[in-house]
């Protein structure tokens, strides 16, 4: 079992689930890195939901954007990210450079002592967005996916709530 | 090989084959529980390209929303229900509880004597859809999805008309 | 290892550099069957990027039409067709009888004696478009990937950059 491990899948697919029992595995309280802003109540809704499932077992870290500044912040405990997506949308509209932060974040995971658990999202598999921003956007999550599965030691696709193993 | 069944896959990725395969496996004739309603023409249409594959091996019985009844006129023969996703929207459409018909469902399931096999939809994969039905729907479908899952003995994943072992 | 190998995956999952890869086992130079035509700055974009990552181990024939004249064209060097997707959409917007195109492809790849790697979407696994060309387009791309399929040695499903096999 590697250190590194990121929980891919579509919305609804499990993947949160899958990925708090994978991080758990390796020793609690572990933290919880939650990338989400509450900006509208559907959002505050998602959050509340994930968080009631979550129990004692955890501490939460909020950060919408410096990912590798909370990833430096560990005292050996492990981290779920959940998830890269929405970290990926936070430095779109903070206008930050996300080519740059993604690479940034491959290496950070690569030096990485204590482990990480990262959940993301499958966002190409349907039809090609009308929207360009829409097209932009999932380019860059699949771009973002590649190279977080490049450094991670296992890498899971999350279907009908269950794991599919992909490396 | 388990007596639950659940196909699921993307648009046009095989799932109704390899499920009416599955479901002769134990025998015939099986019957066909149809869950689509010919509301306009191109559905008509899917229903009788549908209909026309499938041959003297199968009984039809339609019933766009009292799934749990039709799995209990039972004689034995093996079932296959197509689909769950239809299903869902049959019960959203008539305001139904479908968060209790999907945990009612899953228990009846769980009883059954004679084999069921089920077909449903991946509909998460895509960009997140502006319109906020579409997002409940398919958060809907796939907690659905994960209910039916987890009391299923195999779980396949159809990819170009090929089946991907899941559970 | 077969010698007709069909790699699918949504949007930037990897799958034309497992595509090349793929190819360049069976030798170089290759030659890579483009499908795409630069109709707008952003096609013309994606297309330079890919030609990019490519090398000089690789001869390009453009072709957005016929594709099975340009299989014909053979040496007994490893073709790569870079994507059925946008080949179907050649055919649809040239007015061209997919169904008959599609089938004609299958018996071609069939009849091969040099390797072959294809490249194609799944545009399958979202939300049911509200467009009906849409909904067109993706059962026709879902006919199209299990013709294929069929006739293939391998299938490969990409995920996060990583191959899954699937046939």
């Amino acid at each position: 079992m590697g250190s590194i491990i990121l929980v891919t899948g579509g919305a609804r697919s499990g993947k949160s689930a899958i990925a708090e029992s994978r991080t758990l595995v390796f020793g609690s309280p572990a933290v919880y890195v939650a990338t989400a802003q509450a900006l509208d109540a559907e959002m505050a809704q998602r959050i509340a939901v994930h968080r009631a499932r979550r129990g004692a077992q955890w501490r939460t870290h909020a950060e919408p954007l410096d990912l590798c500044g909370a990833l430096a912040l560990t005292d050996g405990a492990p981290r779920l990210v959940d998830c890269l997506t929405l970290w990926l949308t936070n430095l779109i509209l903070a206008e930050r450079d996300w080519q740059a932060e993604a690479a940034r974040l491959a290496r950070t995971l690569a030096a990485q002592a204590a482990p990480v658990v990262l959940v993301t999202n499958e966002v190409g598999a349907g039809i090609v967005p009308e929207n360009r921003l829409a097209r932009v956007f999932r380019d860059a999550a699949g771009s973002l996916n590649q190279q977080v599965a490049q450094v991670a030691d296992e890498v899971i696709l999350a279907v009908c709530g269950l794991p599919v193993k992909v490396k």
